[in-house]
């Protein structure tokens, strides 16, 4: 078969959108997609019965209902409920405790609750949004990301933050997100400290009856929207997660869900020739070998998806990076996804890409529809170079004998937005099906917060035995002994090393005879 | 040997900066060290050629200059002469073509050009630069990148930008990047245009007799600073290349030289132990297998050092991932780097890190100074928990058997960042070495301009075809055949789907019975 016979058979076209999914220039034949002829049948039905309200993710308990929910989410009282309240907030009929209209909002996130509305706000609103005028932001908030336990980024805040016109969006699905929580403390107490109520400056966005929908409905939040139990941080864009903030700087969240809508139907066809989320997985199946075995580059050939290849590195390496598999397994599965933007990348390691080892594939996503029409030279616009770069790079990744597979879309608009993230979506899931793991779950982010737990609760031992070591000058196994936590070396060597870089209460020097630091405590 | 003594022993401190580098949780043993020392030495003596000023760069015929130049360069003219002009652009002694006082600049660059400026600009004025007043940015620029050929992105830019009180920096050493040729184009014909002298509102950083150079001198560029042949685009960012950005920004870039001509200092020691970037390097040989079997993930626990993961790709990637080695032989060598920051990652791709495939080293950058000091519960601040977070991860990870280097500093500020860059660039000089390839060219990147080239001529082949197609209405085989180009079949298609989305002068619909598109050519 010519290559050019192969781009016609290895290419899905969806004729409604113009969406296409070119896997040609992968490593893949007719035979391989007929191998897996009883994992994807396996998986259909796997994915019907998510759809129907089944307990998918067995080791919660949850059902997983983001492709369902979405249907009927923009037609529900919840839909327009956070429409109205971002109209209030647009015309100023909901003000800030001083009478101020609200100018900015704050999301106070992490993980999913900020990956999916950056992504979105890059997108859709560009990387300026913040520095457009009132009357071009129609009146829309300007949008800040708390989504981190930094001090720095909180620093970096109140230096752009007017506290009287600024709302606080605080999205915990638990409520109990520490770096989350945290978050929120500071900011009530610095309003309070400023004489106002965060409380008339704050909603929030979490489950019902959680530890935040107890403060927030206690307190009396401008705002508590209620987040489905059944809908997991990394897929819950198309959420009211997603929904608040999109409202609040007028991305228009409806067409978002016609999109994401329109590719779920495209994708819950039983025969892959038709479903482009079962061509995807499969092409990442083969081409990993069921293993993973070839890492996902991303690369978006549009600067305003820069933030695309972030969002899919946790959807995909949060769902399918799994120790066992639902036998219980060891299996240590998993899929390494990065990327940047192209053609910047082709500037950056695209030279491993094209000359290096050889473990990857790319996935180039073309959006055809310049945003403008700038003349350079000889005929050309700035975006017939950027379309000759994309070309250019597939052909010479080829050319190398390395895997392409090249999405295109019309435009990028929130529809279009929409339709890509429920393809990885479903893509991820049913993935998940062909190898046989939850992809719902994430127990290896407990065991880390359990570990973190440990740590902080050595801190509050040490501190509490502050007394015993007052004035004693050591390295941080003598320090420890003293303390009575002779167990806990290391982890008092790293609370000392802060404590020295952060107060006077601890000096810490390197000692040349000892090969480590020592610490003067006060 | 317990882990507390591991630790110790594993462990770098630079007692000057308090830099630490501990490598405990590697699984490397001192016989691993010791099986490299031959490799320690080969690669002690080629740095010291590079320093002594060698062709080294074998392929393009060039000296590598970036650890020397920057030991004099603070002290040279070329250093005056850009703070000079920053000094008077921010004073208002240089002023746009009407006479109002600059307040922005506009970095037209890619690839080394942008990504530098880019991480230095997040991480030294952080992310909302651009949003503080003139007064908090103490009267220096706001400051924009153009880092592609992407139209969104002038869109974006226009937006934002006000045409008088801009100015325009041009960053290429070639001075041909077609990339940034093509902005500069845009934005000399916007300003024409407007009736503005672009001239009077560029400044150029390239090399001596290049296009740029030429273009630059004639039109009368308000600066045009000269930059070295021997400084690669991705090892540019202690040059001249990071200065103007900086200097326009108002960071301290000769305290940012020191920083890293201090960890040169360090890094140039041939004994391994005492040289942190030995170490470094040899550690990703040892986890790698010296074919980089493991990908290096690069986690910051820090906001500002977001970009970190990105500029490291660049310079690890794009150094590292060759097809040849230099005796020719195929190796296909190359180490994947990528990452974003930390707590945040621990509810993202963290899950796959620790439970998933087995194929990485994580590579935690802690900074023990927090920017703030905000309490939050139980007598701990913020910072505790971004600390905590930071080593219950490593704990974790090491739970699981996973491999982790913990880099620690003091704080982050300039003398830091320049010590980071100096450090990474000298463990990859270092471990090109190890596995004797040439780290300092990108063939792989020609390979990729040479495609896209080939890709607008087709077009514009196609273009002068134009008339023959004229009313046409077919497949792109058919539209190829009648253009007389019957063997651009794949590339036509491809620029129909652009055009089409682009102008009316074509159609473009799926056809079901054809199994592809159809266009009809006006």
């Amino acid at each position: 078969m010519s290559f050019v016979e192969r781009s016609r058979e290895f290419c899905y076209v969806d004729p409604e959108s113009n969406f296409t999914l070119d896997y040609a220039g992968m490593k893949v034949e007719k035979s391989d997609f007929a191998a897996m002829s009883d994992k994807f049948a396996a998986a259909a039905v796997e994915m019907k019965k998510i759809e129907a309200g089944e307990i998918k993710n067995i080791d919660e308990k949850r059902k997983v209902t983001h492709f369902t929910d979405r249907i009927a989410y923009a037609g529900s009282p919840f839909f327009a409920e956070v429409e109205a309240f971002a109209e209030k907030v647009r015309s100023g009929e909901i003000k800030g405790s001083t009478g101020k209209k609200f100018d900015a909002v704050v999301v106070n996130g992490i993980g999913g609750s900020a990956l999916g509305p950056q992504l979105m706000q890059f997108a859709i609103n560009g990387p300026y949004w913040n520095e457009l005028s009132d009357e071009q932001r129609r009146g829309y908030l300007k949008i800040y990301f708390l989504d981190n336990t930094d001090s720095a980024e909180l620093v970096d805040l109140l230096n752009v933050m007017d506290m009287e016109s600024t709302l606080h969006l605080v999205v915990s699905k638990s409520g109990g997100t520490q770096e989350t929580k945290n978050n929120m403390i500071v900011m009530n107490d610095l309003y309070r400290a400023a004489g106002l109520d965060f409380a008339r400056h704050a909603a929030a966005v979490t489950m019902k009856g959680s530890e935040l929908d107890k403060f927030a409905r206690s307190s009396n939040f401008l705002a508590v929207f209620e987040m489905a139990e059944s809908i997991g941080g990394r897929t819950s864009e198309t959420s009211i997660v997603g929904h608040v903030p999109a409202a609040l700087t007028g991305v228009d969240f409806a067409a978002f869900l016609k999109g994401a809508c329109h590719m779920d139907e495209l994708t819950r066809s039983e025969n892959y020739c038709e479903n482009p989320a079962m061509l995807l997985s499969a092409l990442w199946y083969i081409a990993g070998k069921g293993k993973g075995d070839r890492n996902m580059v991303i690369v978006p050939y549009s600067d305003r998806l820069v933030l695309l290849s972030r969002y899919l590195q946790q959807l995909v390496m949060e769902s399918l990076g799994k120790e066992l598999d639902r036998n219980g397994n060891v299996v240590h599965q998993g899929l390494n996804v990065f990327g940047n933007k192209g053609g910047t990348d082709a500037h950056a390691f695209i030279q491993q890409l094209n000359d290096g080892r050889d473990d990857l594939f790319v996935t180039f996503i073309e959006i055809l529809k310049d945003a403008g029409r700038y003349p350079v030279t000889d005929g050309f616009v700035i975006g017939d170079y950027l379309h000759g770069f994309r070309v250019g790079l597939s052909d010479a990744l080829r050319g190398k004998g390395r895997q392409v597979i090249n999405i295109q879309l019309e435009k990028l608009g929130v529809y279009e937005l929409g339709m890509i993230i429920a393809l990885y979506e479903r893509a991820v899931a049913l993935y998940a099906e062909y190898i046989n793991i939850n992809a719902f779950h994430q127990p290896g982010v407990q065991a880390y917060k359990l570990a973190a737990k440990s740590i902080l609760k050595t801190q509050s031992e040490f501190m509490a035995a502050a007394e015993k070591i007052s004035g004693f000058e050591g390295d941080a196994a003598e320090i420890a002994a003293k303390a009575g936590m002779p167990d806990k070396v290391l982890e008092i060597a790293g609370l000392l090393d802060k404590a020295a870089a952060n107060c006077d209460c601890v000096q810490r020097c390197y000692d040349e005879k000892k090969g480590g630091f020592v610490y003067r405590i006060k």
